[in-house]
């Protein structure tokens, strides 16, 4: 992962764009491409949503890819590694939500 | 990187949420996270967004936690390896943006 | 409708609110307002999705009221008439999606 | 406006749509028409968002159509009135930012 930063990251300075990677920006791209995931499921059951044809599915992981390029980029510019934000958040949720109240159910840990 | 995919795969199943897990839905969830993470910056101008207090950085790097967090779980059902779709991607945003016409240039790759 | 745009720039500036609202972040804004739509129906299935209870169907309708504003109040700072918008944009979609091709297809108008 | 909710209405009908415009489906599609609008401002400064040159103005313009295309179909489906829930959420809002709190201040009203 450490090597995929530095190739993003060189990839924007051969660019001369870390000129408009600004945190504020870098989030706005990271939003927007998950809206470029959500695109392919938008009309599709959930159903439909677990078996996509290898077309779909080619597009999904492209868009999957910029999704974690974005994400990585921006990790990158605020000295954030998302590794470790990913298992302190996994705690924090494990608080939340512990099993015994949050089995089998999807309600918010507001209204648990 | 695959403990923690293992880890958060572990934290659904305990709490019998793999069903409520469709790629369909986890695209919302993925979504809705950046949203928040966008939330922290959207009245900020870009340059305050570059140096955040101590509170909204905490804040931020818990929302990262939590979209990384989905994007492992989605990658995880639809069996994406999330480094090879971004090294993947990486070799067509080279193509679509070469070095000589996206040089401190902003523009889509359709308008360059 | 008027009236309605009126009342809420009355309210942005009795704030000082509008140095605030360039169209960049009142983008921002909007899409994180419908972000908090899709909330509530992330883990929901379509067909629950039509029976809201009584708390949920209060709590969308408010997301949706702050939707509309922001979209009102960018509209408002670019200076279209969403009504307009729409309607020029109904007329394009029209084109894009002739009834024969796209009766009872979901498919975008790229790979009808 | 009401012209406008049945004329979209009527597109979806033709169209046989329907059936995929449930709650859920439409707040994913309405999520990614707002980061089409986005997509033209992540990378302008705040400056630069508000003077649009034509080519962008029209494009920002469609999508502000299609968000307003979806926003109504959504309430039409949910049964709710896009003006009356924006003019009861200005209600609230005014309650959470008092002018003598908010004045000037673009923080939640969770940390005013």
């Amino acid at each position: 992962m450490k090597e995929l930063v530095k190739r993003i990251r060189q990839f924007a300075k051969e660019r001369d764009w870390v000129q408009f990677h600004s945190p504020k920006n870098l989030s706005m791209a990271l939003s927007i491409e998950t809206a470029e995931i959500m695109e392919h499921f938008q009309w599709k059951t959930t159903e439909e949503s677990r078996k996509l044809d290898e077309e779909t599915f080619n597009e999904v992981k492209d868009e999957i890819g910029d999704t974690f390029v974005y994400l990585l980029r921006l990790c990158d510019e605020l000295d954030i590694d998302p590794l470790q934000a990913a298992n302190d958040k996994m705690l924090k949720n494990a608080e939340k939500y512990p099993v015994a109240k949050a089995k089998g159910n999807s309600k918010k840990y507001t209204k648990l």
